[in-house]
């Protein structure tokens, strides 16, 4: 069980989202953010961090937007279902591309391999809540 | 000259973007997170707080989506335009909806009315660049 | 085996500090972090959310400093030990405040209950790479 | 007249600190955010970016803890001097290692430059309201 499932357990609010699917998202957001973040600095620490510059710059700020979208989410007192929709969306698109440029040297870098899963997971849980 | 101005003007890659609106978006997010934040606090600590828990929810969400979006647009080697994209229509979105709220009782409270001065003037700083 | 676990594997770098407890304290950053979230949402969802205005300050501060404090022990390249240092202890002093905090209504709400588990889980695990 | 003391004249709370300092704060915290993103990115942009990692990390973690700091001071409503203190002092901390680390190619690069300068700001800024 984890903390955004436990946490989700005790709001006195009715979530605007189905639970499992909302603590989810969070989760898969929180991971993110973690992977991003290291894999930026892994790219950071490689002999080849020249080549790395896009894939530094897309981590960084897929790594803002997941942040931002788990804190968004898990404010369900008077949630904003316009609110979460847009950042629900900016985050699924942030997640794409920075899955899709992980891919791209994931054979190279098990960082980007592990980075681009997450990438994905996160994507998938926003589209669903999205849905 | 703001800051996002001065350092605009010494960073070694090309702007995706017009540097003057994109300094002047960023300067505006910026502002909107001190607004946003302050305002959710100053709605916290009133007496009618009970009433006001919508604004505040949506005052933290709004200073969220506008520091990342502030963090993603001072990122320029090898900035991604659809991620770009994608965050300043979620900030439009959320100065929007927080502006909004605060309009609804800027007779009342100051703060929101000077909040959502912020909020739109955020707002349009976005939409400027997405145009 | 978390992210943190998982993507420290994958780092060119020679962590810091010692890799399992750095993993464990950037996951007891993240749990902290949503527990926060959610402990703030929940106490301004509370009928007496009038005396829950402390509790709520501290649950957002808590929050904020544990998001900076994961970002940064993310990052092992050329990883500065005065900076992990100092925002380390300024984690620890967080965690401990809003664990009191929080422990003094952990019986009245569970929200609450948790939260200051996540804090002082969090507080152990910053003092323990402090050592 | 700043957004921050602008804001801090409409909160119905008495500010922990004095008015003036605490406003000139948040805002040489935010300037400070501005400056270090824009200097992490202008550091990899550089053709001599393998040089620059130390700066680079030095400069997003200085980013991270100035925003968590900007956002804590402007919740007044039952602030806690305690969290205050502590995050100040990991602050003043990161700036003073970020101006450090910047003023040593100060002269090569004018990001890092007015970098520098915003950072020795913000530590003094800190260094006030601790006092």
């Amino acid at each position: 069980m984890t903390m955004a499932d436990r946490m989700l357990a005790t709001i006195p609010s009715q979530p605007l989202l189905e639970s499992a699917a909302l603590a989810a998202c969070i989760e898969a957001c929180r991971d993110c953010v973690t992977a991003c973040s290291f894999c930026a600095d892994a790219c950071l620490g490689e002999d080849m961090v020249a080549d790395l510059r896009g894939c530094i710059t897309l981590d960084l700020g897929c790594a803002d937007v997941c942040a931002a979208t788990a804190t968004v989410l898990a404010r369900q007192t008077n949630a904003n279902p316009a609110l979460t929709s847009a950042i629900l969306k900016a985050c699924a698109e942030a997640c794409r591309l920075c899955a899709e440029e992980c891919e791209g040297h994931a054979e190279m870098h098990e960082h980007c391999r592990v980075c681009a899963e997450a990438c994905r997971r996160c994507e998938e849980a926003c589209r669903q809540l999205i849905a």
